[in-house]
């Protein structure tokens, strides 16, 4: 675990700093974007000039998000990262601004220091928590765009409060951003009842691979990149379908297999207590919490399946 | 709007109250289950003799609630309906106990008054908001298992703080809730994370026979018998995918079609404002509500698919 700096540190260097840019991480999330956008939100009511910056495109659901995105149109003087617990999380078009990240705000236990300061708070539910703390301390006030916008973290890395990283703060923080003006029914509509045809599609073939392994205590599905292009997905509508195979009555580990561009798997894990997930991923060179983690497979997907199941194995 | 009593008046009733018997509506529900537990708890605690009535079965999957049913070995000296908002709702077991109901305490604002108190309060997305007052007015403690029966009906009731009744105030007794010690992590897995795998297959299945027409307005699933017993389903698996269709980005009008054991379809219409989905099934003899109907269709797939369509047309 390394170190953090206080609450109060990270506001103070965020009142000093000028020219901001904040990262987001790759295959965005409604976490990262959520609470990149009130971070954003904040600095330009202070006055400042900000933008954000991802590598991968951002899903046109996240629109009423209004975030200004980096245009190159000036230099950054000082570089924020959201929700990003180590480099390789970047992507190609921010890796080389992630590098020289003054300052990082992140819920990841597994957060491996790279930036100058780092803000790190493992027992947040998601890294919106965190910056719903910083606004405050900010003393800027959270306008309903604000609030919006640390909603949709809470309630995506969540699962709409219905994760296990879910705590009592998680709730009183929504509470307090409901009574400060977040669209809570135009939000859940958005981000919790309503799917893309693509998405469908992508659910549909990803589901029919289920495989049952250990007496049916993991699930493992897979989606090829060729399965990926027939659906017409893009990676945002991939966001979430890991759930899938750990809600499956009787599953204690729920494997998905997605292939990359460059025809390697992600690999994403998700296990119910007291299965560590982590430790799971951590053998195949990856990282996460003790729910949910990942890693990167380079290999074919007879070869990958076989080393995550023995890595499965270990732990069942 | 009929006239409701103070919160400090029901407990005040309460606290007079012996041997009480706690009424759930018929069909129930987690609000109404959750919320009765918590009152039975709260009122054993005060040392009274307490028991819970409901006129149908209650799914094994609230057997954590600990309900101590009633069993007519004694007299109830005073009757409490839980979340029941008119006398039809009873069922044929409870159907005369709850005419003569002392007390009842609801959240629905078409509550009929048919008890001698009612403490009613539309505003609370569950009767378990109210339930919470009640019990802290009651001054007994908040127990983990009277907590857990409180999540339970404000959870149920919200579709997990998803749906447009949740508030910051539904959020509030929620965070309470959980620092008393309520199982969320146990609870939500149990309520809303699990699927049977033969649920997963049929809706496998169903989304592979997904058609759109009318320029993606309207999307059209349908399983066969053959299908729904290749799945191993049953009934209860089906329960609900008929949500699937509308769910999905653009259709106004989402029809599902089961097929029976007869060999006719059971179609479901659901519809998005301001699409009249009663209308949809009137054209073929069927009923139902604005927002969702169904019919039956005596005749082949093809037949039946041609006939719903037509009718589709008329209100697209």
């Amino acid at each position: 675990m390394i170190e953090t700096i206080t609450l109060e540190q990270a506001v103070e260097k965020l009142l000093q700093a000028e020219d901001i840019l904040v990262l987001c991480h790759k295959n965005p999330d409604g976490d990262t974007l959520g609470s990149a956008g009130a971070l954003l939100h904040a600095l330009q009511a202070k006055g400042k000039r900000a933008a954000v910056l991802c590598s991968d495109p951002i899903a046109p659901r996240y629109d009423f998000l209004q975030l200004s995105l980096y245009d190159e149109s000036w230099q950054p003087g000082y570089v924020v990262a959201v929700d990003i617990a180590g480099t390789q999380l970047f992507g190609e078009k921010s890796v080389e601004w992630g590098k020289r990240a003054d300052l990082c705000i992140d819920h990841h236990a597994t957060n491996s220091g790279y930036a100058g300061d780092t803000l790190v708070r493992p027992e947040a539910a998601a890294t919106a928590e965190i910056m719903y703390e910083v606004i405050e301390k900010m003393d800027t006030p959270i306008t309903p765009l604000i609030a919006s916008c640390l909603y949709t973290g809470l309630s995506t890395d969540t699962g709409c409060f219905k994760f296990s990283n879910t705590t009592a703060y998680t709730h009183q923080v929504a509470a307090r951003v409901i009574e400060k003006g977040a669209d809570l029914i135009r939000l859940n509509q958005l981000l919790f009842e309503s799917k893309s045809r693509s998405r469908l599609a992508i659910e549909q073939i990803a589901t029919s691979h289920i495989e049952y392994h250990f007496d049916g205590r993991c699930a493992l599905m897979y989606v090829t990149r060729d399965e990926i292009r027939q659906a017409g997905a893009d990676d945002t509508d991939l966001e979430g379908i890991t759930s899938i195979p750990r809600a499956i009555e009787g599953v204690q580990v729920g494997i998905t297999m997605r292939q990359l561009e460059s025809g390697s798997y992600k690999v994403s894990v998700r296990t119910l207590e007291p299965i560590d997930a982590a430790s799971i991923a951590a053998g195949l060179g990856g990282g996460g919490h003790n729910r949910a983690s990942g890693c990167e497979f380079f290999g074919n997907l007879e070869n990958a399946k076989a080393a995550v199941l023995a890595e499965v194995a270990k732990q069942l």
